[in-house]
């Protein structure tokens, strides 16, 4: 590939196809620089059968089959969203050597394991503008993920435009909704890239940005505000009173017009019933109709809400707690919860997509998520029709401590492991393997027009100067999930996030990497010397960094907090240099020097600032490494080797 | 500034000053990541008397009066205009300190020295989308220049829809076209922002791409093809045709509908007369109306556009070529040849605009633009009444070695520093304070969302790994201009620009800052030994770099070119690693030593794969430094000072 790149359709071709080959052409040239050409020489060679699906849907042929040999490319697909595939993984595919861009010959039969693999994203407790919406789906489509879970509604704000009720944006929403345009270019959007869009409008809890215009829909008189705190609120919906299912009647009419899915979410989770218990009209319902139960309450609500939902033509989803005996099978279990969840919902003939284990915002690392799949534990115990009913997962964004600047760093590359957990087959599951290949994924993934690396740029720009200090230390810890953050001070959804923890990534590449060398010291005498200059100048870094940073740590008050991590970082480098110190000079590591030290780390491990210290990590394998057999056989052989 | 920031419009108010109080709102909050907030507590009152003109306009009033007190911040101003700048200046003020973001208290009362201070930008060589527009006309206002000139039809294409004539767009434009809704979008984005849009088509030569579509108005029979080389090419309009008068009464009559601006450009340089000169019917209508030169064909020509762009209500503005004894004094010329040219057309009447010494594409230094002036050499001579005609300014950016990824490096942040010469008063012309400034807008603009840092990364990316070698290269070169790259090898519109003189920056920050510290060395005894490390740590980068890229240079065809400018590179650091031995051992450099070392800098300054190894001047420097009486004196009173 050097004189340009085209697609040419050769089977059934459409405007979607079109436009998916016109930006494969686009994303080539971005990823080789080398301009645009109608008719290049280097083609790759589209056969579709079919249309498939015009809007993407539930259990579409995803299957694709990607020749590459010396003279041509070929890509088969019985449907264009199998095409659409197999397109991302060419593109994935280029690579560079001494004569020019290539994709290595190959021949790939693919298609993938379960039929939903989403995104949920939370839009309401930080404000999600468009740009970051549609980066985000090509992203997706990248990875070949298929559902855009959109969460549009909570008590944080109401995020889309009703014209009916439009006091639900216009009061409950700070200015910040998608216009009923603007859904619909995201929903046309998406479809273009093979992706569904299932809107959730959480209920009956959740609520209280709707009652700020609409305080008669809730169950104790307001006046309500938007909520600014994160939490769990008591504003539920009364679901005794039939004007709430006129007006919600009236709403999911006009929703569900906007969104051509079959699926419609409507939460569900986390309703509190004090203002049931303390409304003793509410209270007289439910002993008249013989709803014994806050949870018969609400299980109420969720079988009038299906059935309007029914009249619609839309088939309900909703998280665990919608649950119940009487529920309609054709409603959908999303299980934040776990496996047993959805497996309980399979034996009452629910069809279910796991969550739990896929929640990217408590900042767990990518080989966590990877080994989480919906076929395990309790569902794993499944008969086959069962198991059927397991239609696969998606990765939620709750967005607390998320905005707009930091989010994709918050998704990617870890929203990929999960992708291919749930595309691929489940035995590809070696994690080394795995961290190899996101490694590659998120390099390429930047050609998406992803900002997943940009909040440290925004840090050293907020602070001023152009700080490789500020770099090395950010790369050295790793932010804490929701559960620490949310302990860790006030905050609300007015607090800036422009912090250290903000800017910091969930997983540090850098100290994954430097891990695996000082775990790997002893294996290859022949790779040692490397290995050890590589580990010495992280360690010096690290060691020096805290000089660079001094001044800024005492000019910048959103830094100050940063300052002792730092000087915990150079304390970790200083125990790093002194390990390698011992190793090259071949002297006997002093009795008890090795657990005196393991304990300094013990407690430079304690997060600060809302960070840990990832550093931690490989000097401890380093220690590990020197006290196990295998560094000390090593050194009684070679004494000094690496000089 | 710790809980929102929000502006109070206090006087004259309308839709357009609302619009940049809202974008000055959400510029604060992404400089200080403090989310949004109506009605926050720390105000900026904004005083407007009048709207002033609504679409911007020549000698429009730009000033403004900013006060900061310790309990308000206020910004007046006669217009919107003057508003506009003014926030754009309060932004720039922003800060941080140990206790939160500020603005410093200050009075400012501020005003342009030239009413016409622009860029122009050709879209035809290479294709910059919208988006590139837009942030670029963002970046423009926030360093308060006023004029954006769209260089919109060349010989490598014409760029703007035609629905009278759409063979032009449609023949002549590979698709690459503004429509005429997105024409008007930018004209209002710009208007949005005090900046005037004035439209080039440059005729009767460089037309080659209004031929695809339209032979019949050439000086030779077609075929015509879209020029994909660089240069000067043949094809020009027929200047003795009615038909092509009115084809171009048509066509400006539907372009000037597009641009409100009273100003249209011609272009009308370089045209090359060989067509003419064949064709006997032109050399007979030249003859039977005494046009006795080519000169005087093209003064026709141009008499009669003028006269078409007159019916249209428009004043013209072409290159030096067009000025003419007898073309209307209301022409504006602007001069790429020099001063002398815009002097000539002041006397003669003229209103003249200064482009030599601002081509951007050249790729010189920003302290050589900063000292060219409009008035000055043969324009200081004019009486005051010509010195009036001198409107300003206009940086240009030519695009044959330019493309959509690296434009925004190409042009910044020096266009700031030109933008400077054309706000500020003469007298403010210092370069050290000028790049001290410089460095900091150069940061701050990276808030008006340019990607002038970009280029770089996407190398790295392209490359496969983040690599912080190739990041150390490519600071330590600098891009050549135009005219080197055009004697360097073949290129064409075609050829990919993906290579390290494409990533590489004009002028290296680092590189002068290091320029500096050399030449500095021993001005301060107590600053010598932090300056003598900071020198070191480059060397040692630069003289180990080549190391870490060898693989590298293997694997990519397109880097290969840069490994012997990567051993230069380890060179240079060796020798001054070399010379830094000698100053802290306080060893007598040997006899020549020095000499020998600047001679071969001489050789290593000699460009190789269009670029040329900036890292040479602080090694040159410090070689300098240590010749120069000041360092021999330094070491001989204080000897191993550093250690």
């Amino acid at each position: 590939m050097s004189a340009g790149f085209s697609v040419r359709i050769a089977g059934y071709s459409d405007r979607r196809l079109q436009a998916a080959a016109a930006r494969l052409e686009t994303r080539v040239s971005r990823q080789t620089g080398i301009p645009l050409q109608r008719a290049a020489k280097d083609v790759l060679i589209v056969e579709c059968q079919e249309r498939g699906a015009e809007y993407p849907a539930l259990y579409d042929d995803e299957s694709y089959r990607l020749d590459v040999t010396e003279s041509f490319a070929r890509l088969r697909a019985p449907t264009v969203t199998g095409a659409l595939r197999g397109m991302e993984t060419f593109s994935q595919l280029i690579a560079a050597d001494a004569e020019s861009f290539y994709v290595p010959v190959l021949q790939i039969e693919d298609r993938p394991r379960f039929p939903w693999r989403g995104l949920m994203l939370d839009v309401s407790r930080h404000w999600m503008p468009l740009p970051v919406i549609e980066r985000n789906l090509d992203a997706m489509a990248a990875v070949k993920l298929n559902v855009f879970h959109w969460h549009l509604a909570d008590d944080q704000g109401f995020r889309v435009e009703s014209k009916l009720f439009p006091k639900l944006q216009g009061l409950g929403s700070d200015g910040n909704f998608y216009s009923q345009d603007e859904v619909r270019r995201v929903v046309a959007y998406a479809r273009d890239r093979g992706i569904r869009v299932v809107p959730e409008f959480d209920m009956p809890g959740h609520t209280s940005s709707w009652f700020v215009g609409y305080p008669e829909l809730a169950s104790a008189p307001g006046p309500y505000r938007i909520e600014r705190n994160w939490g769990i609120f008591e504003p539920v919906m009364d679901p005794t009173r039939e004007e709430v299912y006129k007006f919600l009647d009236s709403l999911l009419g006009e929703m569900t017009g906007l969104f051509p899915d079959p699926f419609f979410h409507i939460g569900g989770d986390e309703v509190l019933d004090k203002q049931w218990k303390n409304n003793a009209s509410i209270q007289a319902f439910a002993k008249k109709n013989r709803l014994d139960s806050s949870a018969a309450l609400h299980a109420y609500f969720n079988r009038r809400v299906q059935a309007l939902l029914a009249k619609h033509g839309k088939q309900m989803i909703g998280w665990d707690e919608v649950l119940a005996p009487e529920l309609s099978r054709d409603v959908v279990i999303q299980s934040w919860r776990g496996q047993k969840s959805l497996a309980d919902a399979a034996r009452g003939g629910h069809r279910g997509v796991l969550s739990f284990g896929y929640y990217l915002d408590h900042m767990q690392r990518a080989s966590e998520h990877y080994h989480v799949d919906p076929l395990s534990k309790e569902t794993a115990a499944l008969n086959t029709q069962e198991t059927a009913l397991i239609l696969g997962g998606e990765a939620c964004m709750w967005t607390e401590y998320v905005d707009a600047e930091n989010v994709d760093s918050r998704l990617w590359p870890r929203l990929a492991a999960i992708a291919e957990r749930l595309w691929s087959p489940r035995d590809t599951s070696d994690i080394r393997s795995m961290y190899a290949r996101l490694d590659a994924v998120s390099d390429w993934l930047e050609w998406t027009g992803l900002r997943d690396r940009a909040p440290l740029g925004i840090l050293e720009q907020r602070s001023g100067t152009d700080l490789r200090a500020l770099d090395v230390l950010a790369r050295s810890v790793e932010a804490l999930g929701i559960e620490q953050r949310q302990r860790a001070q006030y905050y609300n959804s007015l607090v800036p996030l422009n912090r250290l923890a903000d800017a910091a990534r969930p997983e540090s590449e850098m100290v994954r990497r430097l891990e695996e060398i000082a775990a790997a010291l002893f294996v290859d005498p022949a790779a040692r010397q490397q290995r050890e200059a590589e580990l010495r100048t992280a360690f010096t870094l690290w060691s020096q960094n805290t000089a660079a940073l001094r001044d800024v740590f005492k000019t910048r008050f959103y830094l100050a907090e940063a300052a002792p991590v730092s000087e915990n970082l150079s304390q970790i480098g200083n125990i790093g240099l002194r390990a390698l110190q011992y190793l090259e000079s071949g002297q006997n590591v002093p009795q008890g020097w090795i657990e005196e030290q393991e304990g300094v780390l013990d407690r430079l491990t304690i997060p600060r600032a809302e960070v840990s210290l990832a550093a931690v990590r490989p000097v401890r394998a380093l220690l590990e490494a020197m006290s196990s057999g295998a560094g000390r056989a090593e050194r009684a052989v070679n004494p000094g080797a690496s000089h």
